[in-house]
């Protein structure tokens, strides 16, 4: 037997003990209350939010009042695609050809009403095609334009700042949905001059149930949620005190040693991927700028599925493809758009380590992926 | 000094701790994953949300797979309002006049966008005027009806079932926020024959974050959140394990006990209320069939805000109009609609009892009032 790891952290990650800790007051330790209302239990569940505010803000360079509490990152990326649009002619949106289904979904309602979705481009690496999106983008003048700064699949990194100065400067907007860089590399929402930015609490050890819209005061939207007024009018419904308070001090956290942890995953990444090559795997997008957590690689003639499924039994917990669209058997749309073959991308599975992940656990994982492999080659020898 | 109390249970209430107890091993106890991950961490995710919507679905008598979880109780009115809407042509929507933000704004974003809104008459009693909204149905067929079934501010139930009938038959959509009736009153959804139905967990002694819309499955909606596909495809985005696991249990508990509960909180409003009407308080809503914990009411020339304050100070939680638009000056929508003079309502304060509520916090709460009153009396004196 080997020992069990986790290594599904682009999925979701465990919660940090620290903040499960800043969490629990607020989760039957004493502490409730509707943050609206004008007493002293509402008034303590505002600060609560106020300084979340600030801790969320500060891990991205923004300022507090441009932070947008929602319940999560699909939620953020709907508000930004389809609150903006609201407020605009129909018009043409472009979005990344990797992008998240919960960005392409909203682009695909707006398409339906009418807009015209173009897809940009994208390098054989999986990365934004820069020079080539610049161009779209200066050509077709959309109003809307969305694109994710690190890949779901293959944490490959997008170069975002000039197509946003660009499209700024032509009067469109610019979204970018970085729930899977936030904590696994800087991130600067001033620097990258994008007007809307979607955060995740549960990628980065904070609760589920919390994400954030950092907005770009400039850009009407209309609220997704509309009702009580809360979060500026644009995100109604009582706050989640506790995942709010969660998500700020987990924001916090993942700023102070990001460096360190960053140094500890890539390590723990390199690692894996030498025996994954030993072992002949075909790795997607390491020649791409790519988060120091992830590898996406896949064995010919070897089915993701079945491969997940053994070292699940085994103890290792890893995807096929993002878990976000798991229901679907279909071959991993990022891979197929940077040119993979349909019986390859077949094939793909996802490992992603996280802050809490030792060595030995990727030993063990290598060690049994070794042994796995050797007896789906078997059964296909016996088959034959 | 008095011993305080929380009497702002329709605002929010306190976890009850055997929710605590079920939520924590989701929350940094050993337990997480992303549901839609094909590995054990994810199974259990998913295992754990199916039973919370086993236990939503029993509460209110309806199948498991008409439970669609949300973020609370906002985003259900908006998901239903205009999911449904999304999927008919432009045409008519009728809500009541009392309606709670989240649905009134929703309305007025379809009415922006073309939709005619009508609102549907109230008796005096701040209950629907079910006969007089029966004929504006009958003669105007809104595509759309919504109507609440206890309302936040005075407590007063409507009768809906004529009315879901009626709608059905002419082939509109009914829907009902039922936000303030669970745990508070017997809930059926199949009895009230409306086509969608709302809930929220931390108004039953469940956490923030979590809620439900309780749907036919007849009616079309257009997801608000698209994405991954959760939730039937109609509401995207990673599930709150922890939440939604406590929103579950919250809905089992209320319903075991509801009877006692019921009694309790009524034998303590009941206390209250005779004390109001020794002190000369105006009551609303009291002729009217109302929920057992919630008293709305007013002393003339005293103002709701400055008696909340003051009350607040020595340590009582009540509310002047709803929580949710607190931020709002503006007197009680609902006693307007009711013909309550604005000087009146404006002295309106609201005190919602809970399960957890002890009649000697209603005599110190009485007391605290009677010389609260006295107080602002005596200055009202001094200051003429």
């Amino acid at each position: 037997m080997f020992a069990p790891a986790y290594l599904d952290h682009n999925a979701s990650t465990p919660l940090d003990a620290r903040v499960r800790e800043a969490m629990l007051p607020w989760l039957g330790g004493g502490r409730w209350g509707n943050a609206s209302s004008r007493h002293e239990y509402g008034r303590q569940a505002r600060a609560a939010i106020d300084q979340a505010r600030q801790q969320v803000a500060a891990a991205v360079n923004a300022h507090p009042t441009e932070v947008i509490f929602t319940s999560g990152g699909s939620e953020s990326n709907n508000l930004f695609i389809k609150g903006a649009a609201a407020n605009l002619p129909v018009g043409r949106i472009a979005i990344g050809a990797t992008e998240h289904p919960c960005v392409r979904e909203p682009a695909r309602q707006l398409q339906r009403a009418g807009w015209r979705l173009d897809e940009l481009p994208l390098s054989a690496e999986g990365a934004l095609d820069t020079q080539a999106a610049l161009d779209q983008v200066l050509r077709d003048k959309p109003a809307l334009v969305s694109v994710m700064l690190a890949n779901n699949e293959t944490g490959v990194l997008n170069d975002l700042v000039t197509l946003a100065k660009t499209q700024r400067a032509q009067g469109g907007y610019i979204h970018c949905d970085a729930v899977q860089a936030l904590g696994k590399i800087p991130l600067d929402f001033r620097a990258l001059g994008v007007h809307g930015l979607t955060l995740s609490s549960h990628k980065v050890y904070g609760p589920l149930g919390a994400g954030a819209l950092v907005l770009d005061k400039r850009v009407e939207l209309e609220a997704l949620i509309g009702g009580g007024g809360q979060e500026r009018g644009l995100r109604s419904g009582t706050e989640n005190v506790a995942a709010i308070v969660g998500f700020g001090l987990a924001c916090e956290l993942q700023q102070d040693d990001l460096p360190q942890r960053v140094q500890h995953m890539q390590t723990l990444r390199d690692c894996l991927e030498i025996g994954l090559q030993k072992m002949q795997a075909c790795l997607f997008g390491v020649q791409a700028a790519r988060l120091p957590n992830t590898s996406f690689f896949a064995f010919e003639g070897v089915d993701g599925e079945t491969l997940v499924g053994k070292l699940d039994r085994a103890g290792f917990a890893m995807a096929s493809g993002a878990a976000c669209s798991s229901a679907n058997p279909e071959p991993s749309r990022t891979l197929l758009a940077m040119g993979v073959a349909p019986e390859l991308a077949r094939g793909a599975v996802r490992v992603s380590v996280g802050q809490g992940t030792q060595m030995s656990e990727i030993e063990s994982f290598l060690l049994a992926l070794r042994q796995t492999l050797n007896e789906l080659k078997n059964l296909t020898a016996l088959a034959v």
